[in-house]
C-alpha cells in the first residue's frame, strides 16, 4: 500500500475480527517502527504485546475510551521511558504509534489508540505490564482485522476539517477566529 | 513507496538542495495527513507554512534543535489547539507530524522536526506565524530535498535498538533494568 493511499484510508477500528495475529507480524511491525525519529535519538518507548484476556479485559477498564482493548486480538502497550521533556516524549510516542498503525493497516490489520487515565490507571497498567520504576504505560493500541463498516462506530464525530481550514502560508489569517 | 520501506528508510533531513517545493505538494500531504485520528476527533493542529527567509532564520534560533529551518526550503509550523490535555494533545500532533513526513519521504523530500522550546521561544514562534490566543506553535518540521549522506550529518547518535529490546511479551521481562 502506498503510503498516501494509507495516511488517508487509516481510520479508528474498534470491532475486530476473531482472526489471530501472529507473532512474526507484530515482530515485523515493531523492527520497521523502531527507526522513527525521536528527541536526541532518545527512543523514549517500550512496546509489551498483550493478548492474555484477562490482561486484556483488565487494561479496558484503564481509560475512558479503552473499552475496544477487551475485544482486540492483541494490544500494544507504548510505556515511555522516565525523563524531564513530556511534550517531546509524549510527540514522539506519538509518531511511533502511528508508524505502527499505518504498518498494521499495510497489512490488513485495523487498530485504536487508548489512551491511559487518569493517573491511577496508567500505574495500573504499568503494574499489570511490570514496567520498571520511572517507566510509565502511558497508552495502548488495540489491534484486530477490521468487522464490516467498523470505521463508523467510534463514539466521536466522523469526518476531518477540510485543508483550506488546516493549512496556512505565512501566517494565520487574520479571519482564523471566525472559522472555528 | 510501501508504507513498510517509507517507515523503515525515514531519517532526519537537515541538509537540503534548493529545489523548491511548491504549494500543491504541501497541500496534498496536509489534505492525506488531516485523516490523522486524534483524542476525540479533536483535529487539535494547524499548519503554517513558512518560506520567507527571514521567517526561517528567525524560527531556526528558536530552539536548541532548530538550526536546519534556516536552510530547509519550507518549515511547516504546527500549531496546536487550547485544551486541558498535554498529553493527547502532543501525543496527536506527534502522529500527524509522522505523517507528514512519511508522505514528503514518499514524494523524495527530507524533514526533520525542531521542538521549539523554551516556552519563551514558542510563544515568539507564536506570535512570528500569528497563532490566535491560546493557540501554541510547539514545533516545525524543515522539509527539502536531501543533499548526499545528509541523514548522517545529525547532532545525535545514530542507529536505533534492536527489536529484542524494545518488544516484550505480556510483561516486561525481569531482566530489564539490566538491558539499559
Amino acid at each position: 500500500m502506498r503510503v498516501d493511499q494509507a495516511v488517508r484510508s487509516l481510520r479508528a477500528t474498534r470491532t475486530y475480527a476473531p482472526t489471530p495475529i501472529d507473532d512474526e507480524r507484530v515482530g515485523r511491525w515493531v523492527d520497521a517502527a523502531r527507526w522513527c525519529g525521536s528527541s536526541k535519538n532518545s527512543q523514549p518507548w517500550r512496546f509489551v504485546a498483550v493478548r492474555d484476556r484477562e490482561s486484556l479485559r483488565r487494561l479496558s477498564g484503564m481509560g475512558d475510551f479503552a473499552r475496544h482493548l477487551s475485544t482486540c486480538q492483541l494490544a500494544l502497550v507504548l510505556v515511555a521511558a522516565p525523563g524531564p521533556y513530556p511534550f517531546s516524549r509524549a510527540f514522539d510516542l506519538g509518531r511511533v504509534a502511528q508508524s505502527l498503525m499505518l504498518l498494521a493497516h499495510e497489512d490488513g490489520v485495523g487498530s485504536c489508540v487508548a489512551v491511559l487515565e487518569p493517573r491511577a490507571n496508567l500505574i495500573a497498567a504499568g503494574g499489570l505490564v511490570r514496567a520498571p520504576e520511572g517507566w510509565s504505560a502511558e497508552l495502548a493500541i488495540g489491534f484486530g482485522h477490521p468487522v464490516g463498516e467498523n470505521a463508523s462506530s467510534g463514539p466521536s464525530p466522523r469526518g476531518r476539517l477540510p485543508t483550506a481550514e488546516l493549512l496556512f502560508w505565512e501566517t494565520f489569517p487574520a479571519r482564523h477566529d471566525a472559522l472555528r
